[in-house]
């Protein structure tokens, strides 16, 4: 009964809105350009990185990446974070996370230029999100979040959407992003001091779960005809796959799904919408910079 | 049955304690000093500005009234605001609300230096109070909205909290801080787009009402036993008062009393605590200026 949200096909087009939008600005002389910096060798990072500077090539959009050995220095960090805010030819900026440990993360996103800011992290970009000020940038899970329920058709107007998780990455920009203006949700946010989250996730019009505990979301949490956004991607042991895990979100896909009007699976739902985002983030950048 | 929350007696308190902070800051050779800046010749934005010097007065914090015409020009104001930024005698700076209409506030606020911005209306101290950073500053009705609370012997952990309103000054940081660490109340926020207000704020355990509706919020919206904060502060037409009217709640206050286990009057229950926050907020931005 349930309709699947279709992550990697919402995904696709936005790519493909993105690959207009950079069409326009280079016919105004604008070539966007977006630098990702890693430091250290975290392989996972590796990945992430490789798959934004390969989308990046993909849309023309001129990427730079810069690895920076392990032991690089908070000072040296923020050497390469200046020098990228003053480059012309740079709209966003992009730190990868986590940095090694004797990085301070937050000093480095407060260096960044906010303007630059894609990532949508840096105070002032938070506070935009607050103050509805759309010229701010929206982190991009939330943002892709909000997308999928506008592809699915969802009506967030009047709806009760439940936020579980209070994270500043993904649950409170989500809940911010639901209840503004123009979206109007009447929004709760739940998290692990709540009492009877099953029960107040119940209520819920809209489901966003974004806790990242594998499979916390069970059958009986969720309304009949509730929609279900999966912000969680988590490993589990799985002995049948050669790997030796899967990834699973944080709600039961198989009991869950069969109650809701829609849903987003693990992986290919939320997960492919965050490049997407920042490819859009990093065109509003080139357009707000000129 | 149910507790009045007597927020005349508990910002008396909140200024006791701002006493002896002024003594210890005066010990360490810091006088806390607070501008007030008030443009044009509003009657109310002339009281509550006099309330304000008077409280610092008598409680021994320097304060500066400057009082510019009504034909002011962004240009001047933005001049008066620079050299308050850069004056050491200066811990805390507050641009009376509202201006002028042609008084961009967005641009004055933003000018501000957000380490002496002690209505926290600054960009930096909204991301702040986000990011559940302490060194910014709280918008001063929320801050007196959770003290109330805190003063009640009221526990916010756990508890269903149900704020109407998402205003920027009052709705969204309330919001924030009764779901940040430390408090760890489930949150809603409902509004005017909300569907079915009633029933959502039944479910609630603690009732925020800041819409700036007079007495909207009714008994069978109330929970029994349910603790009430009444943000609004409404005239009301009433032939029976020498000055035509009464200021009323956005909570029917007669009918609701009688359900609740603590409720906030209008007027002296949120009220005075406005201006014992400002004074608390100007002492924490000298205490931080060093």
């Amino acid at each position: 009964m349930s309709s699947v949200i279709d992550g990697k096909a919402v995904a696709a087009a936005v790519l493909e809105e993105c690959r207009s939008e950079v069409a326009e600005l280079k016919a105004r002389g604008i070539t966007p350009g977006l630098s990702v910096v890693l430091v250290g060798d975290d392989p996972a990072s590796h990945v992430y990185v490789g798959s934004k500077v390969r989308t990046c090539g993909d849309l023309g959009i001129y990427s730079r990446k810069i690895v920076l050995p392990a032991e690089t220095t908070q000072e040296e960090l923020l050497a390469v974070v200046h020098e990228l805010n003053a480059d012309p030819a740079i709209h966003g900026i992009l730190v990868q996370s986590p940095p090694p440990k004797h990085i301070d993360e937050e000093a480095i996103i407060r260096a960044l230029d906010p303007r630059k800011d894609v990532d949508g992290f840096h105070p002032e970009n938070v506070a935009k999100l607050v103050l509805e000020d759309k010229t701010g940038f929206v982190p991009c899970t939330p943002a892709g979040s909000m997308r999928l329920l506008a592809a699915a058709g969802i009506k967030t107007a009047g709806a009760e959407a439940v936020v579980i998780g209070r994270s500043m990455i993904v649950g409170k920009p989500m809940a911010l992003l639901l209840m503004a203006k123009g979206s109007d949700a009447t929004v709760t946010v739940a998290h692990s001091r709540s009492k009877d989250l099953p029960a107040i996730c119940r209520r819920a019009d809209i489901v966003v779960a974004a806790v990242g505990r594998p499979e916390m979301v069970k059958a009986d949490w969720v309304k009949e005809g509730a929609v279900v956004i999966d912000v969680g991607i988590n490993r589990i042991d799985d002995a049948t796959k050669k790997s030796g895990y899967r990834l699973v979100g944080d709600v039961a896909y198989d009991e869950v799904a069969p109650k809701c009007t829609a849903i987003t699976p693990v992986p290919g739902g939320v997960g492919p919408m965050t490049i997407a985002m920042l490819m859009k983030n990093t065109l509003q950048a080139a357009r707000q910079l000129g």
